[in-house]
Formats: structure tokens, sequence, C-alpha cells
């Protein structure tokens, strides 16, 4: 079934959540997307984060989304699902739900209650009890949006706790020093090795965390194809190429993960790449001015020509 | 239909939500938690808060227990149901559920997302468009939760803006000196009048707040009867009994107000008077020590003793 | 040289900066301020901390202040001096220059920047090179203004890494399970056992801070008598006593531990009491209305009362 | 004597404050930097910034420093020093000190601990009484280092009272809209128009900033060569070369940007370029592992390769 374990590597792209000009869920463009990833070479998606607009859609669309994704991916690739809740009780229904609709494990963030490293411990202590011993999941580390700091030694404390945990989406910021600890202990044996992909800002130090240990990448953008690229190159030994290859997409990554208006700079991208057929972010979110959409214009211009000269 | 309008004063206790020992929802302590609360002369309840333990429940839970609580009430006082939400479709779903159940508003306080005065009126905007114009509402103000300070001049910009808020649940600590502003304002004319009522801490400033014009409390206190004859002394121009009654219930109530362990001392004395069955409070949660129980302990029959004086 | 220990035990009151009408330094009122601090039975002093605005003062105003202080007490009490700063260059400068004039100690809270545990023990370590092997000084423990949260493991590991801290100003809230547990590891010979004294909101706990073995109280209140007495009592075993005089002074106490506004609450009492010449509060600071005085004058009379009764 | 005013633009280098391997203070690469600065082509300089590790500084050696700058400067470009203080007090005494050397200016960002739109203009009309109607200051909008959200709207009405506000730093993220808002109110006469420099990190949007109307950029890159170059490529109206500049330096630059550990790197830049004697950072402070060094070596020779391309 698919279920995710810790030689998870490659790009695990965070999906949008494709709306209508009116706001509905559209399901013909959630398919498209779907495709699209499986185009360009995604080894899995993400389902339900931040930037899929989870919190903004209600209990009923949330699963008709999820089974419209899991039907469409069929079992090509893992499928994982966001699962941070307030509480347990909500946890647990949403991940009963989503692993009997197929999917292949889910990803929890400590909530920003939870400070010390006691508690954070306890936290995961607890979240491995909901889940239970059949449900693959992964750590998020993004204290940008939690406001939780894990030190690397909690986070191999909650990897020796937890049986079940089989990946960390590691998007802390500075991280690199905490890559290599986590990378070293488990080369040491200390801990087993997990998966780690990356996060940070849609993936804005990719080579340097490849270069520390890290399996692939964890995140959105408007073109995968760079991560998946970089990460090829990467692992066929090429540096200098994924550099080149990084280098010639970071001004528009850069763009795209401007706090805030990020998300509606993604999904445009994605209309004028013909992916989804609506730009449109649901309420609270930004819109875009004609200025954004100069900016976007020239970025993308400059990317594809850059794009040429390297191929 | 028993409406909220903004002509409501007296005592709206936020209720717990009661388990057994082993932590399912506890119908049987639910009607006896009404019946107590009647019999104490609340004029109102409010659920689904966050002493409701709301996050903790799934959504099926949610369901049953406003069910049964309006059930039980019966329409012999209006039932304000939480409705913060992380997005507005939840909070639809959420307001839609409840109101067709018989609840006569909800509550809503700001996510920590918004911080600017702008931000702040643009999402009661929101909520207001999303709540629809037959939902009357509760606007919480509370910092020490939400982190979001709303100035006097803000709130009075979201009363003139929205036609349906009825009612403020204020809770800024140090609040004192914004209830009179907005009192003024109102008494000059220049917003409508809609009903105050005060949450600080169990209402540990309850005295003070009723003289700046208050309508009376909406808060949680294993002893509502307290808040019920301090409103009544107060209503009756009786202020030092007011005070004498507060002060008799003040060491108690200050012990129940403890940040985390709060709510373990609520159900325990719920408990211990009989009104529910557990004093089980769903992970993650606090739990008493020996300690705590003999403090509780000392405090109640330092407090009965006072009372039968003040008898 | 009166230098701060471990034996440390009773109450060390936090003084407010007295100032004229005008805003300057008012060393008469200084002088006042310590004869009425040992006169009601104070066994130590702490100046420039938050209550003091030491952040209000130029750093030759501080000196001034702390050299009048010291000169007033002198050698009658230990005088500890708040030495928070943002870099240790200045935490250094600031301590020597007290210590040479002759104060007990410092104290030291940790900056908001340090979150996880490692990085809390870091800090505290760069503070016990940065003070030396010389100068005693008190962890101040007290999130609600740090933001940062210390377990008690973490307290009883810079108890363990620093011969030189003496003293644990105890203000987390909800902290009563933090001091039995700390209090449990001395007891049990795990840790050395340091002086614990409390602060929570002006003692507002005191009586069950004492129970859980406290040796005293470190904050500021008008009437610091309470905390002379109410620590007496408990010595003496007389807890009903304690509680009674606790109690008769609670709602005032929880009157001027109203956030934001309780600096003012507390320099008007002290004018009223003669104590200091001018409630002037410096910029930013708060302000009192008519009505705040109306409520304050209320109080007063009804603890005059009480008292009366409990004499 | 070179008071700021608000015609200024180019860039205005946030400078380091050097040290020799044993922590001191280093006046020889002090000066040094500033020659570098100047032969750069950069139009000011600010001193004391968070950069520039004012909070690890002794009083004295603030003062010592900011001296040695302006005396080397000797009136070629104006030099800003940072002023935001805790309290008024400080920021007087600091402000008059500097002035009285020869700064040509002051730059104050809000605390913490103001957060409503009142509160932001009540603290700003209290920072233009403290410094007089002859201190020239720069506001800066920072929220992610003081957690205070301005909007475009407080800005404007803070530029509006304040005669003495001549320009603002411009740092929030995303922050383009904001640009644009408030260029279009000068544009429009409703507001004067003050200089605005930008300074998201290291000048991470640049381009699109001097697009929106800035004059140009105030923040810290160990190659001030590429803001000044694109600066000046802006100006003559070249915008495909100012991107192509920008793109050359923009890896480095975002691995120099890097939250926490980002001093560091640009220290060892401006070690490994001669600029000063010592990379040395005060404790508490980031150290480069083997594996920064790396990643910064490979980034410098990619980017002299990427430049001689350019060229």
């Amino acid at each position: 079934m698919n279920r995710l374990d810790s030689s998870a590597q490659g790009v695990y792209l965070i999906t949008v959540t494709p709306f209508t000009d009116s706001g509905a869920l559209d399901l013909a463009s959630t398919d498209r997307m779907v495709d699209f990833c499986l185009e360009k070479g995604v080894t899995g998606l993400t389902v339900l984060g931040i930037m899929g607009e989870a919190t903004k859609l209600t209990a009923e669309e949330s699963r008709t989304f999820v089974k419209q994704v899991l039907a469409r991916v069929n079992g090509k690739v893992p499928v994982v699902v966001g699962a941070s809740a307030p509480g347990f009780a909500a946890m647990k229904e949403l991940t009963d739900s989503v692993m009997d609709l197929g999917a292949s494990g889910v990803m929890v963030a400590p909530p920003p209650s939870v400070r010390t490293d006691d508690q954070i411990l306890s936290y995961f202590q607890m979240v491995d009890e909901t889940l239970g011993a059949k449900v693959p999941w992964v750590l998020q580390d993004h204290p940008v949006s939690t406001t939780v700091q894990m030190s690397a030694s909690v986070i191999l404390r909650i990897l020796k706790n937890s049986p079940t945990c089989v990946m960390l989406k590691h998007e802390d910021w500075p991280g690199l020093a905490k890559l290599s600890a986590i990378r070293a202990a488990s080369d040491k044996g200390e801990v087993k090795r997990v998966s780690i992909l990356t996060g940070n800002g849609g993936g804005l130090f990719l080579p340097e965390e490849l270069t520390r240990g890290a399996d692939g990448a964890m995140t959105g953008f408007a073109y995968p194809e760079m991560m998946v690229d970089v990460v090829a190159a990467h692992a066929r030994g090429d540096r200098e190429r994924a550099h080149d290859l990084f280098d010639a997409y970071l001004p528009l990554a850069r763009y795209e993960q401007q706090a805030g208006v990020g998300l509606a700079v993604r999904k445009q991208l994605f209309q004028d790449r013909g992916v989804i057929t609506s730009a449109f972010v649901r309420k609270p979110g930004p819109k875009l001015s004609d200025k954004d959409l100069a900016d976007i214009a020239l970025l993308v211009r400059r990317q594809d020509k850059r794009l040429r000269e390297l191929a």
C-alpha cells in the first residue's frame, strides 16, 4: 500500500489546493496538478500542509481533496498528509480517515504551546501513542511557523523513542549545522537513520543541504523540476551542475518564497504554466498587484533565458 | 429561539466538557452540569471554549456535546458556542451546524496572525461576511491566549462595522481603562451599546469591572454562585456586599486561575461538588498532585468558613 | 561585605525608583524608601529590576541610585542588583561597578533569544564565566517577561554547573509543581540547596509557595509587611494565621499586580503612605485615572478594616 | 556637519564591529573597513546596528568605536548610529553623545512591547520629543527582529507627525506592496517624501525594491559593490544589467543571510577579503564549521567565475 519508510528520497512536492475562480474545490485542476508533478519526476506528494490552505477547508472538503489526489496518484508514489492538529482526537480522526483512503503516512509539527525539551518529548510520545504502531509519520521541524525550537539532541531523542517516525522534514533556518549533527549521529549508529527531506523556503539551501546528507526535498515550488534535477545532479556527483541549475531558478524561487504573498505567486505560476485553472487563494490570503505580476513576468523571462543557456 | 442580543447580562458560565475516567464524553455529567448552572442562577452558558477542551474533541464529539447541552437547557437561557477557527470554511461549517441545533450565537477571537489595526478590522469584516446577517456573535478580546492586542478604538470600529456583533467578551488585562473607554463611547452615542461580559481570570476583577460598566461575567469558575451573587449585589447598589462576597471566594478563585493547571483544579472542584463524575482532563493536560489536592482542601475549608461568617 | 549566599530567606523587596514630579531621580525619597523597608522587616533589597524602571535610567543615574541605596542600607541587609543585559560586556561592566560599590550579588534572567534546553544551559555557562568566581548570583525564572521556559530539570542542571548561583527567584506561573520538584531534588541530595524566593505577581501564591519549600519572597508590593508577616507566621507553624494575613491583603495585591498599570498603582500607594514624594512614572508608562484612584481608595479602606479585625 | 536628510540615496552599508582574535576592539581594522567601504562607493555608513554587535559592547567601547569611524570617515559620507534603546533616557544619552561626535543622524526601531497602531504612534511621538528638533532620524521597520508590525498607514502617520524623521529603513518582508503604498502617498503629495533605503536580508529583493521606488539600500553584505553597482545600473535605466549583477551575487548573499550564522559568514568574508584582521564574533554568537567554510569557498569561487563572465 505504499507505506512511507525511512528510505524515502528525491522530491516530495507540497501541493497547493486548487480552487475555481469562485473559490470552490477544483478537482479537474487537482488531477492535472497530480499528473504534472508525476511527469516532472517527483517521488512523492504532500497534501494539506500550510501552503495547501488546509485550515481553510471544511472537513468534508479535506476528505474530498485527499481522496481525489490518492485516486489520481493511484499508488505511483507515496502521499503524505499533514495531520498537525490542536488536539489528539482530531489528529487521530484525520489520520484514520486518510490512512483508510490510502495515504502513505502523516506529517506532524508541534503546537506553539510546547516549549521546553521535556514538553516537546512528551508531546511526541503522545503523538506516537495517538497514531499507533501502524502509521509511519514525518516529524516536521519548522520553527518559523510553529515557534517551537527543537535542538538536534531533542530530535535524536524523538527518533529513538518513536519506532514509526521514519522521516524528518527539516525546515529550521539556520539548519545546516543541525542537519550535519543529525546525520553524524546516524552515521555513528547512535540512532536509526531516517529519511531527511528539506524544505527551507522552497529549497533555498537545497545544494548545501544535499551535501550535508539530506535525501532530497519536501517543499513547494512552481518548478518542481528544479529540485528533481538538482537532486539528480547531486546524486550522480555533479555538484557544479547541481549549483548551475539551482542558481538559474534561485531569483524566482526567492520571489516565490516571500512570506505572506508567496502562495499567491506559486498559484499564479501554476496557472501560467497551465497546471491549474485559477490562481484563486481563499481568504484570508494575499492578492497580487500589477506590479507583482510584472516582477514575475520579468523573472520568468530571465529564468527561461538562463535555462536555455544551461541546456 | 433565544437569539443572543445586546441586552445580555448576568453570568454566562463557560462550561467544562465532562469526560468519564476513561476519557469518553460523559453525557450524564453534562446534564447534571447544566442543571447545576441553572440552579445557581446563570443567565447563559458558553460551550466549546478553550476551557471546554474544544480542540481535543473530534468534530463528532463536538456536535454530540453541543446537542446534549442544548437539549438539557431547553431554551431556558441562551447558549453561546465558541467558533474561532483557523479558516472561515471551518468557522462557517461549525456555526451553521450549531445554529441549526439551537445555539443562540457564536463567539469569535482573532487568530494570532493578525497584528495591525488594519489586519484586525479586515479579519472581522470577513467574520461578519462568513457568519451572515442572521447569526449574533460575541467579540472575544483575550490577548493572553491570542497574542492579538486590540485597542479600544479598534474594538469600537469593529462594533460600528458589524450589525450582528452584540457582545464584547472583555478579557484584556489590564483592561479597566479599555472598558471605561468603550462604555464612554456608547454613553456618548458614538457607537451602539453592546453587552460587555468580562472574563479576566475567572472574574478576578469582577467588582471593579461592574463599576466600570460591565453587564456581568462570562467565564468559568467552579463556584458560579459567587459571580451570580456579586452581580446581584452590585445591581442592587450594595457594593460593599459585592466586595465581601468576592473577597471570600478570591483565594480559591486565584488558585483555580493558575495558567496550565487551572482546568484540572476546576474539574476537581466540580467533581468534589458532585457536579461531574470524573475530573478527567484529556491530553495534553495537567494532573493534580497530592500537594495540589491539599492546597485545594485547605482553601475550600477556609472559604466555607468565611461564607458562613458572611451569611 | 554581606555577600549573598544560599541561606538567604525572608523578604527581599524589589524597590521602585523614586522620581520627583518633574521626573528627576529623587534621592531623599530613596532614603525614606530604604528606611521604610528596613522598618517593616525586609531581609534584603533588590534594585534595578523591571519594576525599578531600570531601562529608563541613564547609566549615570543607575550608578547614582545604587550608590544611594547602598549607602543608606549601610550593610544592614544584602542588596541584589538586576544585571540582565543583552550582551556580556554590559553585564560585566554593570556587575563590576555595583559590586565595587558594595552590592551583595546580582540577578540575571535569560534573554528572549534562548529557547532550547541546550541554549539555556549554554547561556548560563557564559553568565558564570562573565561574572567570575567571586560574584554570587540569582537565577531569575520569569517566563512572563522573558518568554523563556525553563523546566525544573534545566534549572537543576544550571545549579549543578554553577558554583556561584546561590538563589532561584521563582516566578513561573504555574510554578508550584516546579518548586516542589526543585526542593525534592535538593532534599535527596541530587543538587546543592539554594535559596528560593518567590515573586509571582507580588506574592499572589506566597502561602502555597512557602508550604512547597520556598524560603521567602523577592517581589514588590506597597505593603511589604504583608509578606514579612506571612513568612513569619509560616515559619512559626501558624499556617492559618499566614493565610488570614495573606487573604486580608489579597484584594489590593491583586489590583497592584495588574500588568501594565501595576507600577503606577504601587508608586501611588507608596506616595499615599508617605514613603516617596511623587508617584511619577517615566515614559513609556501608565497613568492612573480618577476611576483607578477610586478603586484604590476603596480597596485600602476595606483592607484597613480587615486588618483591624485580624489584629 | 553632514546632517542626514530626505535626499539620501545609494548604499548605506551597515558595518560590522571588528574585534581582534582575543575579542578586543580592533581599531586598525575599523579604519581599513571604513576605507574599503568608501572605495567601493558607499554613500553612507550605519554603525551599532544588530549586525554591529552593538549590544555586546560596553558603553565605553561604543563611544570609542563610533569616534574612530567618524574620524576616519572625516565627513566624506554621512554616518548613522543605531539608537534603539529600552528607555528614552538611554536613547537620549547615546544620541547626544554620538551627535556631539559628529554623527549625521540616528536610527530607531520600536520595542517589542508596542503592538497596536495607537501604541506605535504614541511611541514615536515620544521618540520625537526625546531626540528634539535638531536630530534627523531613521525609522527602522524590521518586524523579524522587533516583532512589531507597522502597516503602511501607520508609517505614513509617523512621517506626518515627525518633522525630523527623514528616512525609512524598509525591512518588512513581504514589503513590496507596503513600499509601493508609501511611495504612492508621497507621489500624491499626501505626505512628505522621505528617503527609503531597504534592508531585506542583505538586499535580497533589491532590484524589485528599486523598481518600487526605493532610493537604495541600507544593509550589510561583504560585497557592498554588488549593491552599489545594482543601484547604479538601475539609476541609469539598465534593469537587465541590474538583475544580472544581482543574480551573480545572489547565491552567496543568500548564504550570508542565514539567520544566526550570517554574521559569522560576513566577518569571515571580510577577513578573506583582507578588510578586517579577524572574523572573531563575541559571545553569544555563532562559529563556522569546516563544512560552512567549504560552502563559502565554493560559493565565492562560483561567484568570481560568474562575475568574470559578466564583465
